[in-house]
């Protein structure tokens, strides 16, 4: 992952060392076992964990790494936390309400009300003050660029665009009225509503030479990177959920959908009104047919069609037969 | 249905009694039946019929209450109009023209051209001197804030946003280049083009807590409200027609489209892309897989999947059936 | 097709005869055959040739008019080449590329850098200098009209539009945060990424009493007119792609994607997410259920559901019965 420094984009609100955070999650906390204080310096997550941070590790994770790790782990599973021979590690009530509280303790973020950007108004758009965009590149009108946005070289964003919480790369183009680095959909069931979103910390990565079209949403991560590899051309009113990562050179066309953490291999292909399920690992030189629903993992230079998505000459041999049956 | 002073979203054109109205509409009128006159003070829906006002009644709506209403009733069917007990009560040729005919009559919306609002500038965002935001809430940039709209407590509303024609909770969250309170799909196949638009003088109601996300569309009811419950999550691209109602609860994933006056009941989840049929009753604990077409009612605590969305084991089997099938 | 002015949109970057661009071309031509000069007045399409133009003929277009024209033809196959009785004609290495420098050398378009345009900023929009309103149109805030652009009268342009390369009758309603005459999606999978994007220099028109919902994108063409035909009406999140031709009185319902250089007949009617392939012929009057997926040539008059698309009867019959399978 592309290392970036979080609180450019989402201000840190305080410093904290860990025994004072843990006083203040008295609330949530059942169990605690902690051995050292340290000076909190980011959140990491469970993929990309780093030192002096905090680690959320939901229940599903069963993956405790043995090597320990000089961080505040807080897990939502007593097996897990009671496993875990981290040094530095809580079992909480609600992993969720923990981590809203955790972040909203730290920093601040674009859904809460006290987040601060100030804007220049140049050229017709708005460009926060603590944003950078190379001299070389272009904006067109109504655009809103926010804190910590990186642009590159020769860029050309076009009318109406909102990219925050980005780091763009050279060469890229991106369509009118799209929205980068937006929130994702960090919901949880069981803590439902605006008030109890769970707060988005990441960013969107877009490398060099990518063109995104017109009406895209593509939503930063929730701790890590978003990320469109290289030459990756996307259509229009197309979806990027949060965690995506696209490697390079993938052609999507318009209104397909890809939803949270999918990971895509090089040179994907995929057809308009495609939709992508959460979690996925789709290999390189994949095909997916129009309007296919991919809801599985795709090995290499796989072509798939249909929903949910199978091989494609699997799916006319099935619509094939179906046809027949129907008429008899 | 929550009440609400449809002249301060579409103001009033002229006040009109019944009896100059029915001169107005003389070339529309194949019969009539007034006993009465008064003071015209709204339109009213079949749904929510109101005393002193115009009733729009349609073939397929059969059920003709049989007290009467002290309003004016136009149907387009002789039966329907015959069979009517009420006072005033008119037969006309074609009911979308004679709606058209009466609506331009009474007021002014925003698919006239003699349509105005005022706005101030303010923080980068034209709000409409009309309309009332707390001031607790936060606009980001390039946002728009139609005539009659009120936006409640803590509410953050992000950059390019288009609000008009609605009611606005607290802590509520719109994401970014969305458009909320935009002009319901007001066709007549038989009087097409945008000059014999249906004109949609409803609003939507936003009720406390919902997270609508990036580049989506709400459009207001055509008489009535649009609205979306309590706590209510909705991802990115996703289309909610006019007079859907949605109950507290609802989790829609990206790209979900749910067609007119359909009525959602509590704690609905819909995956990715799924699609809903107009007019139709979900029930309460409902789950939608992703891709759906939801074509039928559906009751209380289902789990559906596919097109036409069934019974989601049903649905498993039958998948399972047709990959074999297709294999031999 | 409707003439039109490309250079009114992309202006002319700098007079070319053909004898020097040729000279220009030199690292792409792998045989030429020029027998005549003349001042180039133009692209033209294989679609509708035009003297003292170039024209680019892919692969694919096996169909070489015998009569010739006063233009340098392009070709990426031999044979075509070879067969073609043109005066002046080149065979080149790799059309796409060819294409790239040729545009690039001829005009200014909005995926280069160097595209210009001048906005004055009235009633709280941008109007580009090179555009036309007329007077009796109405555009809400925060709009981008670009240049070329001439909208008729009694429009309606709602708020944050962006009208871009695009011709616009009368009486046309345009709803908020739509994209209009944004760049097709011009990739070639040989040449992938944003520095490699096939330039669009077409327009697109749009004739009288059209009206388009919320947050659509409409793309222009390649080279001629992204069409859509009078009195259509358009419903929220639509996708038309470049050179998309619409008949008349069509009615597309939310979500639904049109892919490129697909024609559609008279009195289309579609659900709600229906998918169209592209360069497909649909007839006049037909009828597609929602959330269909379109992928062969339609007769008139058929009524179609599925994806497949199939004959609407002829699907019902196959859900029963795979229903009835699934069952068993």
């Amino acid at each position: 992952m592309i290392k970036f420094d979080r609180f450019k984009f989402h201000p840190l609100k305080k410093k904290w060392n860990l025994l004072d955070l843990i006083i203040n999650l008295k609330d949530c906390i059942k169990s605690k076992s902690i051995s050292d204080n340290f000076l909190i310096k980011d959140i990491s997550s469970i993929n990309y964990p780093e030192k002096d941070t905090i680690i959320f590790i939901e229940k599903k994770n069963t993956l405790i790494k043995k090597k320990q790790i000089n961080s505040l782990l807080i897990f939502d599973d007593f097996d897990n936390y009671n496993n875990s021979k981290n040094k530095n590690k809580i079992f909480v009530i609600d992993l969720s309400k923990t981590y809203w509280k955790v972040i909203n303790m730290l920093l601040f973020h674009e859904d809460s009300i006290d987040f601060q950007d100030e804007f220049d108004f140049i050229d017709n758009s708005y460009i926060s003050k603590f944003a950078h965009i190379d001299q070389s590149s272009k904006l067109y009108n109504n655009c809103i660029v926010g804190r910590g946005v990186t642009i590159g070289k020769n860029c050309i964003i076009k009318n109406n665009v909102v990219i925050k919480n980005s780091i763009v790369g050279d060469n890229v183009i991106i369509g009118d009225n799209s929205s980068i680095g937006t929130s994702g959909f960090g919901f949880d069931l069981n803590n439902m509503g605006a008030c109890n979103i769970l707060p988005q910390i990441g960013i969107v990565v877009i490398e060099d030479n990518v063109r995104i079209g017109s009406n895209c949403t593509v939503d930063r991560a929730k701790i890590d990177t978003t990320y469109i590899g290289e030459n990756s051309m996307i259509d229009n009113l197309v979806h990027i959920a949060h965690n995506v990562q696209i490697s390079n050179n993938a052609c999507l066309a318009a209104q397909t959908g890809i939803s949270g953490s999918t990971k895509i291999g090089k040179n994907l292909i995929s057809g308009g009104q495609s939709g992508f399920s959460g979690h996925l690992k789709i290999g390189d030189n994949v095909i997916v047919a129009a309007k296919s629903g991919v809801t599985k993992n795709i090995p290499d230079k796989s072509v798939v069609a249909g929903f949910p998505a199978t091989d494609i000459n699997k799916w006319k041999k099935m619509i094939i037969k179906q046809r027949k049956d129907g008429h008899k």
